[in-house]
């Protein structure tokens, strides 16, 4: 693990004045990169920090090729900044890549499924930062701490209404019938990288329709099959959610398979 | 400005998972010093963050030996940590203690009151972080760049329900006849160091009575006088809201001088 340094008047340290991207690389490629890019830019945008496009891209590169089995770590700031809110006009951001080793969900999870109990925390609604992977993360921390406390796989985060938004670090599908359903991310949540693979190509590759919209908790336990995903762990099934259990469908280990086959290069 | 160096795995950088304080130093004194601790004490506990009291005291004692006129301004974070919003068992928490000049506001601002406008960019209701100074700051951030853009000296934000609860740095008072009112802020906002000094001490020894309780924008329009307060800048009049004005009020005028006073070691 790198562990550079970086100036204590950094705004995203003082503010988590900034985004982030942990981008796996499998066989010294990285299938998703262009999606990880793309989230990044349109961070940078809705927090109106400049986005460094061939920086991002050569210091991408260069990490790259130092990798075969990695998870590569970005980091966007602001840049150096007084004291306060306000950034001075003349801040560069900064960039940090940071190169970690690439730790796959154990096998018993990837093949039996995980475990998944209900966060107390909710996600507040916040439309302005919803979707995007930026450094304000203590809801997540927060949430996590009770995943690892109680034991559990992972935590279902819901929002201020009681609807099932994600996982701590993972989004969450469902499948009814042919339909595959996701929350919609639109004032909470972190729209990943691998939601958005399986939505607009994995999904109709495989003849299947994807409905983004907001559900309840109740919903969820008519689900035919349920699965969590993020682009370095892949897919996992879910076997239980609070108190409600499922078999491993066919359907997630179909998802299962074309998502390991692109990581491997097929 | 001090600028030392944190490593780029530090929590605070990665997930804003950390808390921080701005202390006024005037005349070789930090009058408000046990609260800032007491406040940074209260958020670790919420976070739980270890507090590293012996140290923070020590730290910031160093610190107060270098200081006449300065802000110091402590930085407190989980500690170094890998991938992942787990934290690891064994880490140590991250203290930064930094010395910044003490910039105070404007003397026309102190004596004519700044105006302020309304922030597009309303506060998500989360309890778990309501009141407490972490490092999760995107939305002041926001709101900030609005305020710089606008030309406006400083930002008023809602909440989601349209109630004022703060500016974008600064807490809110108004004062109705005999009664003092500043927004509840159970579900979001900084509960200001200056704001529990003039809630719990300055308010009564002046017989004066504070409310804190949720309001509406409307009924702040009927408001004898309006102020906005932090610790560093002290107590300034807000002369305009929106489209309504108003002149600065002699309770502003004497909550000011008592400021001051203890400032300067009165």
């Amino acid at each position: 693990m790198s562990s550079a340094a970086l100036y204590s008047d950094d705004r995203g340290l003082n503010y988590g004045d900034g985004l982030f991207e942990t981008v796996r690389v499998s066989a010294g490629r990285a299938p998703l990169w262009s999606r990880h890019r793309d989230r990044l830019a349109l961070g940078a945008q809705r927090l109106g920090i400049p986005f460094p496009a061939s920086l991002v891209d050569s210091q991408f590169a260069a990490q790259m090729s130092k990798a075969d089995q990695a998870v590569i770590k970005l980091v966007l700031t602001r840049g150096r900044g007084g004291r306060g809110y306000s950034a001075p006009k003349q801040t560069q951001p900064t960039l940090l890549v940071q190169q970690h080793p690439l730790r796959l969900p154990a096998l018993q999870h990837c093949q039996d499924g995980i475990s998944v109990g209900i966060c107390d925390i909710r996600l507040a609604s916040q439309p302005v930062l919803a979707g995007i992977k930026h450094l304000n993360r203590l809801e997540q921390v927060m949430a996590r701490r009770q995943v690892d406390q109680a034991g559990w796989d992972e935590g279902l985060l819901l929002g201020g209404n009681g609807e099932p938004l994600e996982l701590t670090a993972m989004n969450l599908f469902a499948r009814f019938g042919e339909q595959l359903w996701t929350p919609d991310l639109g004032l909470a949540g972190v729209a990943g990288v691998m939601r958005s693979y399986l939505i607009d190509q994995l999904a109709p590759e495989m003849g299947l329709s994807v409905r983004v919209a907001s559900g309840t908790l109740s919903q969820l336990r008519n689900a035919d099959e349920l699965f969590a995903c993020n682009s370095v762990a892949g897919i996992l099934p879910v076997r239980k959610l609070a108190l409600w259990n499922w078999p491993v469908g066919d359907l997630t280990r179909a998802l299962q398979g074309r998502v390991s086959q692109m990581f491997s290069g097929g």
